[in-house]
């Protein structure tokens, strides 16, 4: 087309007859033809600043509260207690306000009492004598004991050494309040003594932490009569998703710290059933949407500083849960302005399943698992063949439903028959009827993920799935969860298929090991075999309060019925 | 009397007969009582708060300056390089500004090729992919190549281990621009690598400093015919002070940037015959009268933040110099009106004079060693009683010439027989007639601070003062100036007895000797025959940059038929 229209514009000899025009022409030509192509190639340009714009506008204000020490405790080692340490009261904070801090209690640690994010500002004194030189402190903060007392250096961990929170300090004039300028996500913080003159004395005069959420509700308590350990669960997860809830759903506000598609699912979830902050889903849908590539597929996280950003991220399975806290969102608001909005990237992604979705409805794991990454779960050796099929026909089915809210059958109508083929594909080739268990690869891995996702896409009859799902724990090959994040899809599972008691016995062993090893908030990773598991080679680089983790609150109060008697 | 006094009250029946006014009259005269005495204990009580109005009013504007790198460098290994460690040049700064810095080139140092005393600001940016983590960063600052290249920890040192020039940053976001919050004073940055994601690549695109002093003028160049090295020597003193003067004359940029009398004495007589700025001398001169102890003894030295306040420290001969320092800036600048305000402070300060001078006419210097703090010189083993006798002496003199220059000789009329006394007896008790030499203390000890100190004193005759001071280098035991401190006091005994030859040679090889070991600034320890001498145990926290060093500057342009030819 590009030279046809050159050769016509060509035949105007008379324009044209001087090069000079010519020139410009082709200029010109060039320039129109290039602007089509890169609109064809930048899916969303026509909507992606206003949707970046509808997030800014959403963007909440932190509600920041000043808050103190409740004391000083000692990190004492216990084999008994979670990775080795606990912390021990040791007495009240004018333990350090009434001392002179120096070599002798350096190492002190100061325990805030809840987990809290934001910024940490300190104010010292001199209590004797003349200050002649300057002083230099080194403040850790840690989520959990251990953290405070593993030493970081040499730092064999996988990712950036700057996670660790850890920040040293010169002080050259006192008095002085100093604020560490780095975010800081904690609950217990070391103060140790790096130097200062022997010819005076200086003390902390305070202590206190600007701690920031964007929640500004108190959710309702459960039902009288719910057992306590649902009571501890239910808190603690709330606490966690508190402390996500930033000016995004963050992941974890030690580290990553940022915008997760499938964290904020899950939080959005949680959210929908405690905080009801409905416009920070809102605005990370579209924050999320206005950072999709120009393909049209989305990124997997985002960033909002030094201006909103996605890291390029392809990870599959993130993808397709856009399509599902969309879903949620649309169902549990009726906001089908945002759902029309959004509808869109929500029918781009199905591409994905398009694409790898074989003659055999089976999807091609192995050319996915080379194009993508396919995550699930922070859990070496897990085989995604399963839980892949499965997430493709969940998310059929969401967006579908999804569809359906916003009158867009239409634009949709394959999707019905290209879930049944997978859904009948996935029976005959991973449900192995001898031994009732849904299986995985090559190697025909039988693993709580590859459960969980078969069942939630509905493949098998609902005795098959609860046979699966029951046969699980008595198996000791079966590939356990490596993080809270499968294990909400496994719980998400036996709710699924009716199994109501094992759903609630899954939920209060599994987070309740963590309530009992002493949480403030949920973890990241937690393997109750194995306290030091961390998927980045060094634990303390684990974030202890982590978003993926919250969602016993969503199942708690979803379902009063099944936790809270 | 305060009894009397209420008595006589007590007479008025009239008045004093209701409780009410008895209790009254007792409160009254209770506190007109503490007034008195008050204002008996604090000496200066009426002129403190106009001295320090008068400072504050004369503290300078910084001039500030934007300086750049101008190179890296490599800190190699050298056993012939001062210290055993040289900076070899190794390519421009655009091989930090077009790389990425990382675990490979961690530990590149900046060269800014002049030694600078501010503030540090560097600007990081992303390089390739997103900053998917935050980013660590460790900068070294060092006035010399040891400095960057010794460890400094576990740290050995006497002095605060905050000194030492070394800042974590913790960066979470790029772009970013970053200024170190404490003032800096180098020449070299090491920039180390501690962390960042392996995911992406950052590099700096700038690195600058705002350098600062409150120097405002070129001296003149020196004679032309001046030889090289004399010319080196004047030009790195100029700097050393130039460094040092800021909103006082700080004794050190680096350590301890304080105004000390000593140095301040020191560097008045420098800037005097340099910059001019006699402002700044007056300036120190008031700050240190108004933060001078209520009993009238100044404190040694001051500081400006958070407001101006003195370290309570009583360094004996460094009171003495404060007389000298004002008699010098009263006959160079002849105003006279701050030699009469400040003439009471001048006056007092002869009370240790006064109270430690025996019947003998000997200043008990074992006395006075137990009561004060006496220092003369960085030097272990340095008998105190010759320095002391003569220091005694030559104060009393220049005082007595200030009183002369402020009409305020009948104040202290009885300072001429007494400074005849001590310097008869000095004579009598201190002078080996058979060596020659001055000696000091049981051990009758042959230092070069005892012949220095007795010369200036005017104890002796020439000849027998020429005599001392050139045996000194031939004599294997004296001992010798620790530092450039006692350095310009021996070489001003020198000049003082005629011996301009020697002078210059002893300036040459001293001053010479940081010269040909690559001094930028003046040290403010230099033992020639050892490179890691250090008052505090460890020799990286040693000054660099010494206010006391830079006398060359003053003997040079003072006595240019001694040296500039």
């Amino acid at each position: 087309m590009f030279v046809y229209c050159i050769n016509q514009l060509y035949s105007y000899r008379m324009v044209l007859s001087r090069p000079n025009y010519r020139f410009l022409f082709l200029l010109i030509c060039t320039l129109i033809f290039l602007t089509i192509n890169l609109q064809a190639q930048n899916l969303y340009a026509p909507y992606r600043q206003s949707w970046l714009k509808k997030a800014e506008d959403l963007k909440p204000t932190l509600t920041e509260t000043i808050k103190h020490p409740v004391g000083i405790v000692k990190i004492e080692k216990d084999a008994a207690a979670f990775q080795g340490w606990k912390a021990v009261k040791s007495g009240g904070i004018e333990q350090l306000y009434n001392s002179s801090f120096n070599k002798k209690n350096s190492g002190i640690v100061v325990d805030f009492g809840e987990h809290l994010t934001g910024y940490c500002t300190f104010t010292l004194k001199t209590r004797r004598s003349d200050m002649d030189a300057p002083l230099r402190l080194k403040l850790t903060f840690g989520e959990v004991p251990s953290e405070i007392a593993t030493p970081f250096d040499p730092y064999p961990g996988h990712l950036s050494r700057a996670w660790l929170q850890d920040e040293t300090v010169t002080v050259s004039v006192l008095p002085a309040t100093i604020t560490i300028p780095r975010r800081l996500s904690f609950r217990y913080v070391k103060i140790e003594w790096l130097g200062s003159s022997s010819g005076f004395e200086f003390g902390f005069a305070d202590i206190q932490f600007k701690a920031s959420t964007s929640v500004t509700v108190t959710p309702p308590a459960l039902a009288a009569g719910t057992p306590q350990i649902i009571k501890d669960i239910d808190r603690i997860g709330l606490t966690t998703l508190k402390e996500c809830m930033q000016t995004v759903y963050e992941d974890g506000p030690k580290r990553d710290r940022r915008l997760w598609i499938g964290d904020t699912y899950l939080e959005s979830l949680a959210n929908l059933y405690s905080f009801k902050n409905n416009n920070l889903t809102k605005r990370c849908l579209y924050l999320l949407a206005g950072l999709a590539n120009d393909d049209g597929i989305l990124n997997a996280n985002a960033f909002e500083e030094p201006v909103p950003h996605a890291q390029k991220s392809r990870l599959l399975d993130y993808c397709f849960l856009y399509n599902v806290a969309l879903k949620e969102y649309v169902a549990a608001t009726g906001d089908t302005q945002t759902g029309l909005d959004l509808w869109p990237v929500a029918k781009k992604q199905l591409d994905i399943a398009k694409k790898y979705t074989g003659e055999d409805g089976m999807m091609d794991y192995i050319k996915a698992g080379k194009e993508w990454w396919v995550f699930f779960d922070w859990k070496d050796g897990l085989d995604k063949q399963a839980p892949l099929q499965g997430i493709t026909i969940y998310t059929l089915n969401q967006t579908y439903a999804l569809a359906k809210l916003l009158g867009k059958e239409s634009e949709v109508a394959e999707i019905p028959a290209l879930a049944k083929k997978l859904k009948d594909a996935a029976y005959k080739n991973l449900y192995d009827k001898k031994s009732g268990m849904f299986v995985s690869g090559a190697d025909k891995q039988v693993s709580y993920g590859g459960q969980a996702w078969m069942v939630l896409a509905g493949v098998g009859s609902k005795a098959e799935a609860q046979k699966a799902l029951r046969s699980l724990p008595t198996l000791p090959n079966a590939v356990h969860p490596g993080a809270p994040y499968m294990y909400h899809y496994y719980v998400a599972a036996l709710l699924a298929c009716d199994l109501k008691a094992e759903a609630k016995e899954a939920l209060t062993s599994y987070w309740g090991g963590m309530v009992a090893k002493g949480a403030d908030t949920f973890w990241e990773v937690y393997d109750p075999t194995d306290d030091f598991r961390s998927p980045y080679n060094f634990f303390p680089v684990n974030s202890y309060c982590h978003a993926w983790s919250c969602t016993p609150v969503y199942f708690i109060r979803k379902y009063p019925e099944v936790f809270q008697r």
